[in-house]
């Protein structure tokens, strides 16, 4: 018999499902010694947290994450409410000695995130960041090649996130599915909702990054906010690229914005070595492009690698070659890989430790973009 | 509250999977009035039968399919077992006035499938076929358009599924995941297996066929099989292709393997109208290719649409733009829709009626092939 | 010093205009022995040939090509008049001495195009046809691919060739630029024009065809034509299809149409052996598809190769890596390599007697369409 | 009669091949006033100027370009010598009457290329600068569409230049085609070379840029010097990346490489405006994507426009649609461009003034590089 992992999940939006969904997968595919139990879904509006338990099969609601955090039958907490939220139910949950499963960002920016690292490492429980994208199985496969040295010295690391969904003036600031635009909720704009993303995988994927220069723009200034219904300055920044020195001696470019016409959720990342060249795609997150300089001269050349063969990272666990698997998969590989730690007594990674360092570069970027000059990063 | 459909399911391979997982998530993405139980799993061999239920959540095992069929806690018969036992199962089922998922092909030959039609008719039982692709969103979409009359006239159509996991002749046949190669239990090689899903999908989109010319080859003339342990002459077709009028005026190509190196899945097919042009790709199921002469000369061209937007069908069941779904989101679409139908009291598609017809198709092709001659299609 | 190669051109078309080009330029990126002056362009209508001469840089002109065929200044004789006149210029010129360069197809018919080879082969002049893709870099490099026995055993070949232009109904048939559409000049349809493009190559690629199972299809059944001025019967084969057994065992399929709105030029084949497969394609006739199996498995893949590098077909004669040569390079190629075998006393390829052997494949299918029946094939 | 235009050119290296198969092949192609007679190159090594005056058909060869200058018998001089000479050249040249067209870029800096625009406009010659890339047609048509205000307000510029063929470490700097590694001959690295390159279509598209923010690197700090023979540090940048906002409020980010491994020539951009993208690729020259926010929202997706219709830019000019056209062609364009300015007595573009600008970015980049920090661009 599977031992019982209870989760208690706060917030029921979009990473609700994303995570409801790996919980109640995870099983089918995976042979672990956990079994995720629904045990308990905590909203504000009693009727939208049942009639999500409903959808998904949680045994019961809280309105109140306090009473969620102390609750016996609880063995995790997963925070998946808004960025602002994040430090105070994972510290109470910590002190709470409740393992924690927290969404991206980590925090509100990097002092907040370290007072969350010390609770947890403090506490001595299990923790780890929803940075979905390092467990697309090609984002996967890059750092397996990666770690084989098969690239070589690094020369260049250039990410984007590129998405397109605030360019009409009429969308309102705040309120539900839009908190992302309100900077009191969410801390900042894309630098913390996308190129976070970026950051992640590149410090994952290339060590740490030195210094950066950075500019931002907000394009629309005002909107009207949801709640009190007036026009307001907008803060977030709407756009940010940056240029970075990594720690190996390689340069990097970031970008990501809201405007770019087009594009949906276009993460992009491209690695230039010695020896070999990766990159990726978030549109089509099942290719992994490769080129090998170590190939033949005559035929060699990008290849277009599709994951989906049985010794690709994660791929053994689902269908047969050639059939393609989706977003949602990257949720239940982490899902897989959180109980193959705490069956170790490994850490698990992303963990708060290591999220902070995103966090760190992105404060680095958004005092850069501030004040016009190159900002030295803060170590974790 | 929801309804229960209890399901009984025959066979734990890979369509076993595919069919579970579907049940399971379908209820947590799609408001319907049903929820499928999953009430119990047959295997001949109780070890197996008893792992799967474990693993997906059965609630029984029977060792035998006359049992399950009789079962009053059973609502629907779901058949992934081998080619050679759907007609037997599914006028059992029929009989026994159960609800019926059955596997494609339809059955062994066309002969055998007008039997298995006109019982399920007589019992008046809902039935459909396994024939997922028709809901890839991309290919509904691309119904979607032909139906709005976006291509016009048909001129064209050609459809390919090519694979290469055969091209060892140290493959054996017959036996666990490879009573595809054995004729007696699939009844043809890629005929029924690969271009049944092609015509399928065409009969949809285009009408019917009327008549076919063919050739098939068997590059590997004999192969050890599993069972006998003996070297047997291979009774399938490894590869077949075809040439094809129909009804509406169009030609059409058709062709399958499983020797075409570099290709796991590659499903394409392709159609070209007066107006408009449509071309769809497995490998990259999430994306539809469409060219629309109507647009405007200076900037007409083939457009990638990425089938991840609200109003692409089914999309917004699931996650935001730009996030894709995979291979296995087929399956749960086809049960949303099955559950839609019974709900209504109206006929789910495609029925066993429909699928005599890809049957038929399919016999005409092997006929052709062998004796050398252009073969009419007959109707069902 | 160079010798002259003193050309006569016979027409003035699209055809004059690709051959006149690549006279005029071959000197400058290749050192060969010979250079191509361009001595008289022939044509009917003598304003016309002489603006294409002072257009062109042509010596002189003539409205006879008999007086052509005779002129001692002239060594060369290109023939790029419609269909129906190659077979007697051709003689002509043959009995004359000249070398000749004849457009493809070589005839109009099989029987026609014995009677050339057997006067071209009697009178030992150096002879060729244009079937120019051959000499696309990437054409070429597959070629050296198959030929170093990069893919093993061959199983399957597939070509087509589509396009779009004929579509509507008020275009002619017949008069400038659409001798295409009249049988009695063009000698068939899409069979002839196209087709035989994609069967030079495939007996180039992959050996001789045995047997093909044709269909044709004529979708405006009527045209105005231009010289008549009346509404005639279109004699032309609109769409052409058909399935075929090469010699080496293995399977292809063959497709040409022009109502494949949406395709231009859209030639490609792909051919898939045992250990590797390629793939091309005449709309980025400057990359290569190449998926080889005995590359590493985890990151075994289909290759684009940019056949741009020096060590690629012909390209260490144009620019540098990374920039892409175009369509009429290919005429270039053809005229140095015919050049190149003048100089060594060997045979240039495709010469009248291969293309004899693409005209009988091209009459095979023809019959077999019209009695829909397998038809061998006449070898050369 | 064409009137002629008599080119000296100066230099016979790879510009010097591309220039001079423009001239040759314009009149075949384009309906001008003028026709270019290639009348002398001049090389400081007569046995190299003569071959290549043999090879491409001039009349006459100098060793001295300042005779070249003062020759009665030339209309145009065209520079293709390194980088240092541009200037006193083309000053010479303006002195002596002669029009000039001149290489990228137009000088080793932004105070060298003012004095240029001065001696030309004081002189008032027809002069222009071979940024080729602006007459690609799918560039070409990239400004129409923006000039069409297709794009609407411009939120994002985006454009990169990359190359791997300096990675080996025991490639010398200096000498025969090297001279590009060399800062005393070169002036700068990937900075003049390339995004010189992108940086003329940016300000083409997309107006002028206010400030940047930008990086260099020199990943090979010291090579051999083919001239010295030694090993001496390298002064040249190897990588280049910056950021910058344009004065029409949109933010850019721009980069550069030669060690961006897979990748040979690959100069991309994109814009994304309010209304409208669109990208592009010099490895896919012929090619161009756009995304138009106003199609309608069911099939809305990027086009990828394949460039080879009579009513794309300078495409009525070449072959027949599908057939593409490569990078040579660009040159044919600019020189047609060129005489029909002359013929006009309009300005051809990029001019000299056009290209200061293009030089002061450069300048502004390489300070900003230097001393780290944003630094505002200097007008022409």
């Amino acid at each position: 018999m599977k031992k019982p992992l209870r989760i208690g999940l706060v917030g029921y939006g979009f990473m609700g499902r994303t995570h409801s969904n790996a919980y109640r997968k995870v099983n089918n595919f995976f042979d672990l010694e956990y079994q995720p139990v629904l045990q308990a879904v905590c909203a504000r509006d009693a009727a939208k947290a049942q009639a999500f338990a409903d959808q998904w099969g949680y045994a019961s609601i809280e309105t109140d994450w306090r009473k969620l955090v102390e609750r016996k039958d609880i063995d995790l907490i997963d925070i998946c409410s808004p960025n602002n939220t994040h430090a105070e139910i994972a510290i109470a949950a910590a002190r709470a000695g409740k393992m924690i499963l927290c969404e991206k960002p980590l925090s509100m920016n990097g002092p907040e995130g370290e007072t969350m690292v010390a609770e947890v490492e403090k506490a001595k429980v299990p923790n780890m960041v929803w940075y979905n994208y390092r467990r697309v199985p090609a984002v996967t496969l890059a750092k397996q090649l990666i770690d084989q040295g098969r690239l070589g010295r690094i020369f260049h690391y250039r990410a984007k996130f590129l998405q397109d969904w605030t360019i009409s003036k009429d969308l309102p600031q705040g309120g539900t599915g839009l908190w992302r635009l309100d900077v009191n909720v969410a801390g900042s704009g894309v630098t913390g909702d996308l190129l976070a993303h970026c950051i992640d995988t590149a410090l994952w994927l290339n060590g740490n990054i030195k210094d950066v220069s950075a500019m931002t723009e907000t394009f629309v200034k005002e909107r009207k906010h949801t709640l009190s219904g007036k026009v307001e300055k907008v803060g977030i920044d709407d756009a940010c690229a940056f240029l970075a020195h990594f720690d190996n001696g390689s340069l990097a470019t970031f970008e990501s914005t809201r405007y770019a016409r087009g594009h949906k959720a276009l993460y992009t990342f491209e690695i230039n070595g010695e020896n070999a060249s990766i990159a990726w795609d978030l549109h089509d997150l099942h290719r992994l492009q490769f080129f090998d300089h170590k190939d033949e001269g005559l035929t060699r050349g990008w290849k277009s690698l599709h994951i989906t063969d049985s010794d690709h990272p994660y791929m053994k666990h689902w269908w047969v070659p050639g059939l393609q698997i989706g977003y949602e998969h990257t949720f239940v590989h982490q899902v897989a890989d959180f109980i193959e730690s705490i069956t170790k007594g490994e850490k698990a990674h992303p963990d708060f430790r290591d999220s902070l360092e995103t966090q760190n570069v992105c404060d680095a970027v958004l005092k850069s973009a501030q004040n016009g000059r190159w900002e030295n990063v803060k170590h974790a």
